[in-house]
């Protein structure tokens, strides 16, 4: 990431915050280890009109990347986890609603890293499973409890 | 309003960006000279859960009020004039997306004051039907020719 001064830090942070995402999704993928992908998200939204303004951002930064979604939203997402760190200990502090988020974030891709076995898998799902609470978030996503049974299924955890 | 520092101010612009809205609505009221009141307004939202944080930016600006829509999402609007002036003059500067509107939303408040008669009062309106391009807006609102035949009408305003 790029070097940014406090008030372009600021500046996100309150955007961040207005309208934008913070999470992890645990995604269902049998080509991974245990059976799900954890991928981590900051996400700014903005209507397609303002894309610009989004490029501008990422350009600023020099992380991400800008997808149009077909209902004229224009994201501008940060899922590469290098940039998510760098994201995250730069706006945390200036963020009022996702400094927690932005926490979280940061320290389930730091203890990602160190998962060795299926049992630190699912106490990395259940670090996960805390951006619901974070988020207010009431959708139905995968969560510990479903990679525990899945691991369980395959004899890859004992119950 | 309260002096805030420019890492605030550049926070609370980022939050207009991403989550806000400027603009000056006109109101069919026949108490008012000319059939319609003028009614500018800032507004920030967020979801009920996040009351507080807009409570917290209205005492650190120590202008506006907080309002709770039935709809779960609550609003913190400011809509006194001189607070407005204050609140462009200080947050213009920061904000991207906003800047035109904050300016146009001053500039029509200053000419509001001068205004002498009907035709003083079309131009007033002709300058507030330019929200509607600087927010992409659609609604359905009343404009300046929508004025203008309320005027002429009532024999304020020749044809």
């Amino acid at each position: 990431m790029r070097k940014i001064n406090d008030i372009q830090k600021s500046y996100i942070a309150g955007f961040l915050d207005g309208d934008g995402s913070v999470y992890i999704r645990l995604k269902k993928n049998e080509t991974y280890k245990y059976g799900y992908q954890v991928a981590p998200y900051v996400i700014l939204y903005q209507k397609e009109t303002y894309i610009d303004f989004l490029k501008n951002i990422r350009d600023l930064l020099g992380i991400g990347y800008i997808r149009s979604r077909k209902d004229g939203v224009s994201e501008y997402i940060i899922g590469d986890e290098k940039s998510l760190i760098d994201f995250s200990r730069e706006i945390a502090p200036f963020s009022k609603l996702k400094k927690q988020q932005l926490r979280l974030l940061s320290s389930v891709i730091k203890l990602k890293s160190k998962t060795k076995n299926a049992k630190d898998f699912i106490a990395l799902c259940q670090k996960i499973d805390r951006f619901k609470e974070l988020n207010y978030s009431k959708k139905r996503t995968q969560d510990s409890k479903e990679v525990s049974k899945y691991l369980i299924s395959k004899n890859l955890l004992t119950p």
